[in-house]
């Protein structure tokens, strides 16, 4: 990974102080995400999709349809961005212009490249573990025709940044005497109750995955 | 509101059943969401922004920096997109191929246009407001010179398009009779304890703004 260059594309002008140049801070993110906003060029006109992904080591791991437009574009090396934003909570000022959000966010630049179809099989393995860990032992194993549907794509971590914005309000000296209450209220994402499939046979339990995820959750809550 | 075009470039391609073609869903995706990835291209380099924003009517509003070099391109009017994810569950199917997300998706296609400096304070109003709803009673007005140093744009609800998934995993027939359980798990984001700023004067309770987004979650949680 070569470091980051001072001034260049990747560095934060708006708010640097909640930059972080910790390659640590930046798998943080990207590990506790699991939707990346990704730029497509079509035509002069940019969109943005919203894409699940994994890391795996020093790259992005994505995937998508063999029959998506936009996604060809990405696959044909276009250079994109890859944003993944962590809604973490509320940031109540005594103003409403120091009022802001908790957040992480990871920013990636580059190219993607399409990868061979011998790894599409641990691609999609670890895609599927990154929406939900211990699920890939428990689904059928994928078809050739299912592989030959899929396109993946690696995203290196060469040229990234992230932004963490994690600490209280900072409101001027002159606020802080007003009578205006001033603090965070966090954000969190849990699990509800599973829902069985319509068409879900009678006698088959909710499987380890699902138990192991909802579980750790509601022994967090307990504490 | 113009309909959109029959394959135009909001038409959806992939999954198109899960295109919803009422402005009613627009509204709905684009009022609960708080965060919006937009797009700026700098030097042929896609960019990917988190903005907060709000809905006002038939735009978007999005504020930023007048010293932020991206925020400036958007206001200039460089072609734009903003997309708005809710990610509300996971999809498990008996396959990894057919295993996915709940998700609710609004992506806006457009150009901003920088607002009036006498727009300024009914926009920071609705931000605030879509922040947390009653805190603009509660701050300090907002001054002169924080007016000065903040820029707003709105996008116009013209181009749009919405995508839904929010049905259960839909496994081939052959796939149903395995012995693999099938559904889908709920994902929520709910408050957290608040936390008082540690400059905060000893005897200011916390607002009403606060306790009315708190206590409704746990009248919800409750039932």
């Amino acid at each position: 990974m070569r470091r980051l260059p001072d001034g260049g594309r990747t560095t934060v002008r708006r708010l640097p102080e909640k930059q972080r140049h910790d390659r640590a801070e930046l798998e943080a993110v990207l590990d506790a995400g699991r939707v990346a906003h990704v730029a497509v060029l079509d035509a002069a006109q940019p969109f943005v999709l919203p894409l699940a992904y994994a890391r795996d080591g020093d790259r992005l791991l994505l995937h998508g349809s063999t029959g998506s437009r936009l996604f060809r574009s990405l696959a044909a090396g276009a250079a994109t961005c890859a944003t993944v934003t962590l809604y973490d909570g509320l940031v109540l000022a005594r103003s409403a212009f120091e009022s802001s959000m908790h957040y992480r966010c990871a920013m990636v630049l580059g190219r993607c490249r399409p990868l061979a179809a011998s790894e599409k099989p641990a691609v999609l393995q670890r895609l599927t573990e990154g929406l939900l860990a211990g699920r890939w032992a428990e689904v059928r194993p994928a078809s050739a025709k299912e592989l030959a549907a899929t396109a993946v794509l690696e995203l290196p971590l060469d040229e990234w940044s992230v932004k963490v914005s994690d600490s209280p309000p900072e409101d001027p000296p002159e606020d802080v005497g007003l009578p205006i209450w001033a603090g965070t209220v966090p954000l969190r994402t849990s699990y509800g109750q599973p829902v069985a499939a319509p068409d879900l046979p009678p006698g088959i339990p909710l499987p380890r995955s699902v138990l192991r995820a909802v579980g750790s959750q509601r022994r967090e809550d307990a504490r």
